[in-house]
């Protein structure tokens, strides 16, 4: 099958064509990015070029994405020439590829948050003003875990944000099995720096970044109303969170800690079950015995979610650790297993590399 | 005044070091650490040692803490030799040359656990069995913001854990006005890998700790009740938290992220007010404006606090994130300010030390 | 195949069990540890063993390797199960282990330093006395763009050094051709902790790395006559050179810089013919275009080196860098590079991963 | 002493402004920079400006600082309110300001690089087009080591480069004393990511930079003409060598491993004797036993030079390697030494801070 991915000089991007690479059934027809220059995926990311035999593929320059110019002039080889197109771009930039790539009847799948929400007045709030809101209420949402039969055989995925596939995966099947106080729920998450993008920005120096970390966007980050969107669908009725996003010094990897009270609707001991069930047929999620915690680099380079869990006997709570890549499960990854499902694919094809530890 | 440092050999330890050789009042006649093999100081910390011009110094064995044979030898000159002693070691370990100091006269600042709790019992049930526990209920407890009368010309002072630090200036104002819903709370921490001591564990190690990041301690960290002490004491009845501490591939450093939910007994624009009442004062806390948050690396190397906080209207809950360098404020600088105090020095001397930055 | 790896608990071996478990003609039979207490794979590489479906595989235990009592004991399953078996311990270790391999007509990969050496002599000066002279001087040495042709088909070779294989790549060929001074050279590299291995030392703490670094061994790293073999073998003469390595705040990789002055038998504008003549079809050796240099994160998780050199006009020295994974490149995988050669199989197989960029 | 800094939105300046806050002999009037929008030093370094109570101190722009306008406009109250201006700019943006600065008869110390150079011809060949040769002839160097007696009563100081200050210690007592061959001089330096500045840049970047490091302008960076100047002046004969700088994963230090070759005038063992007659009453040059060898963590945040050395009898080579930090020694340290010596002061005044470690 033939692929474009547009956004490719992006770490998104770059981990796209790493995946894609080794996949049996994909052939990378086009490299695509803004404002690429033209150059060669040797000069934008050598040691994947080099290693995966690519040094003199251009990535073309499909220049300012936000506008139509691309299509009037007839450069759309890049979408005509491809049987799916992954969409790796700022939000808001996604929009007009999607309408065309689907109108050409390709499929696509968008890592970008535009289509991620049903709602279209829960985009506008926290992000901008949607152009293309009737897209919107159809879309699947790529959460495979959460939503594996409704993603196979769509045209059109929206694949989750970073932060929200570690957090959703963290607590899910305890709202769905009703175990929660759903007004206790929040959501501390520590993010490596890649997560920030490639952009050259003051904050992601590696002078700022390394030996410190902080809190950003609090109360304000915009994978708060996507991780509310799925918990609310899952406990059939609105969850108002507190998510908390933290910047550490280290490449890649999301470590989310969720705390929640429990309702008394189970014991305590129920949750190793409940969790058994979800999950314990689950490629890509792998339990840990209760008590013990997860790593971030335990993930690095793979499409692995650990997950592991306690409950305070003392406060009635539970805190549920998650860990992943978010360049893989949490961009990428997640992506391709969309693209494996909706194509009839084995669903872990191109996705089994080991953890490259440490 | 003639100071002797137990517990030379650690961070702690040499962070005392640090600061006391820049203090105006304060001449270490000897520093002792387990262990030691009588090494100089030279060896040990060749890069503080030179600097301080200490090379040559020997760090005094004490050899096995645990027993009394250091006093039976007749060894007691590095307490006889001081007017204050501080103790940076293992808890259980600080016991017998409590006993000692006190004994002869000597004032003592232990950085340790083990008379951080005033009801032995909570200190067993976390800890192990307690040598001296008639020493524990009138010792009074270092954390300086909120004890400070009470510390001033005391003989003994039990300095308090780092994590502790961050968490207790991060609510104690907000418990104190009864604006918090005491089941809420829940504290997030995360700390630099220093933390963990100078000990050679596998655990510890660049390459297992580097690019890296887990919870641990969940629900079961010694810290815990100590937090818990603090808060109870603040709201004048018993307080159950939940801590969860973070390990994190930064030298120095602790962020906490505590959240607590608003019992409507003030309003949310109060909260500024109560913080710059507690806080406006007081030199080594230093409040951001309002939704600005710290970071870590703010405070290497010095004895400050940035405390920033965020009220979500939705949700209704207050986040509050305070930094902190767990070797200074977190440890030996917090030991230093209660030597000031309890000696009647200036409380800031040998403490204006500004960050290293980057 | 069947094979068994020896000291799988180290980094070295967890890097053979992440590569071997993707080998298509490769079947772990045995994963055997000094002092590893039985306990599995899970435990001692959680990451690991998680994704590769070994998690609750027995790391056996074989006690003091220095010692015959696992062959008095007859617990030799672990050598009569496998037809080619990896050693990857201490110098020294090996030896009994390699007598019993080869007694029993099994194929050995040994990635430590015992047989590395031609003349036992050196080795004993650099080292230690040598148990097993007599298979020195006919044991092939495994760097494979050099030896290739000599390693097809043999049942033992020794695995070269980490710092060597790149010090030896950067300028074998300009040796050989007889373009360099030989007394001018100096090898000058830059090492990951990883390559310090997973033993706790102080030394190795991420708090005593952590930003920072230092030179260590220097004129005295047993690297040093390892790579004055390689060359002098090149060269026909004996040749002498000075090598410092460095330690930096990496996890793996290890970046050479080699400089040696050109002696006026070939022009400046040769040399890349040269490197292209010597290097242009090597699959794990990628030339950069003149004057470019590499990074260690390109070769993050491969089994690639990089290649750069400049010609100072002003000076008449050439210098090359090279960058390779230590753990990879520079270990396991050069190790499997060999394994495939002398079992016929393609050489490439099992080690086309990408990297982890970034 | 009044004391203004041009250039205090970078990583020197902010330097600077540490040591000066602490400096009992000056008073910073103005901080001014390119481009700072007029914010105040709490907004551009908030962890500087609480500490050193200058959280709403302006910054002041002076735009485009290649251009006269500032002058043209009237706004030279930075210049006239100062005794003394440290400049902190980029190569080429100093001469305006020197010109003003020295016509108005006011101190000046450039950290730039444009008046380190008697010879124009030089700077011109490796920098640009020099707006202001007559100056430089008759400029004193400031690297106080090796020029003390000259700096002292200068109205102007051209401050050293910071690799040219770790290059220029290690060698030039044995240069001066004439045990070298001139022809065999190579340095090898690996630099903190802080050397690069705080501008936005890709290569910048954390992610970039973590876990990686490179070889970079190889036989092209600009310190080479600088350390070839040094070692010049002090052999009284053209000296040419190689320089190769690296970048490595940390925030600030420079090591620098220089080898040269013993031209047979002395022997080994004198070498130590050398060291310690130059530097033996150096301040900030602390000599290490023959044969250990310095960390650039040891230097962190102070203004010391470590220096250690090992001849490697085999090759009839030494090896000294420094250590220093860029940002200290290395830039803002040694220009306050600087300053020291020209106004009288005590030369260690405002830099005896002990470093952090870890």
């Amino acid at each position: 099958m033939n692929v474009t991915v547009i956004g490719a000089s992006g770490y998104a991007g770059a981990e796209l064509i790493r995946i894609l690479t080794n996949h049996k059934k994909c052939n990378m027809v086009h490299l695509v990015a803004k404002d690429s220059g033209n150059r060669t995926l040797g000069q934008i990311y050598p040691a994947l070029a080099y290693a995966a035999g690519l040094k003199d593929q251009i990535v073309e320059d499909v220049g300012d994405l936000f506008c139509d110019q691309v299509f009037q002039e007839g450069k759309e080889g890049f979408i005509d020439d491809a049987d799916l197109v992954f969409l790796a771009l700022p939000h808001g930039a996604s929009v007009p590829f999607v309408r065309q790539i689907l109108a050409k009847g390709k499929k696509a799948i968008d890592l970008g948050a535009d289509f991620r929400f049903r709602d279209v007045a829960t985009y506008e709030q926290w992000y901008v003003k949607h152009e293309y809101p009737e897209l919107c209420r159809d879309t699947v949402y790529g959460m495979v875990e959460l939503n594996r039969e409704r993603i196979k055989g769509q045209q059109f995925i929206a694949n989750p944000g970073c932060y929200v596939t570690g957090a959703t995966l963290a607590l899910y099947p305890l709202i769905k099995e009703g175990l929660l106080d759903l007004q206790s729920i929040i959501i501390d998450s520590c993010s490596g720096v890649s997560g920030a993008g490639r952009g050259a920005k003051e904050v992601s120096l590696f002078a700022e970044c390394n030996d410190n970390m902080k809190a950003y966007g609090v109360t304000s980050h915009r994978h708060t109303p996507e991780i509310e969107q799925n918990f609310s669908e899952v406990a059939g009725e609105d969850v108002t969170i507190n998510f908390t996003p933290h910047l550490v010094p280290m490449d890649r990897g999301i470590l989310t800690t969720a705390y929640a009270t429990l309702n008394g609707k189970g014991r305590a001991c129920d949750l190793e079950a409940v969790f058994q069930r979800y999950y314990g047929n689950e490629f890509f999620v792998r339990l840990l015995e209760t008590g013990k915690m997860p790593e971030t680099k335990w993930t690095q380079g793979t499409n692995f979610v650990y997950l592991g869990f306690t409950v305070d006997q003392r406060t009635n709570r539970v805190i549920v650790c998650t860990a992943l890549d978010n360049l893989v499960k949490g961009a990428a990854g997640q992506a391709v297993q969309n693209m494996n499902l909706i194509c009839g694919f084995d669903e872990r094809e191109g996705l089994t590399m080991l953890p490259v530890y440490p």
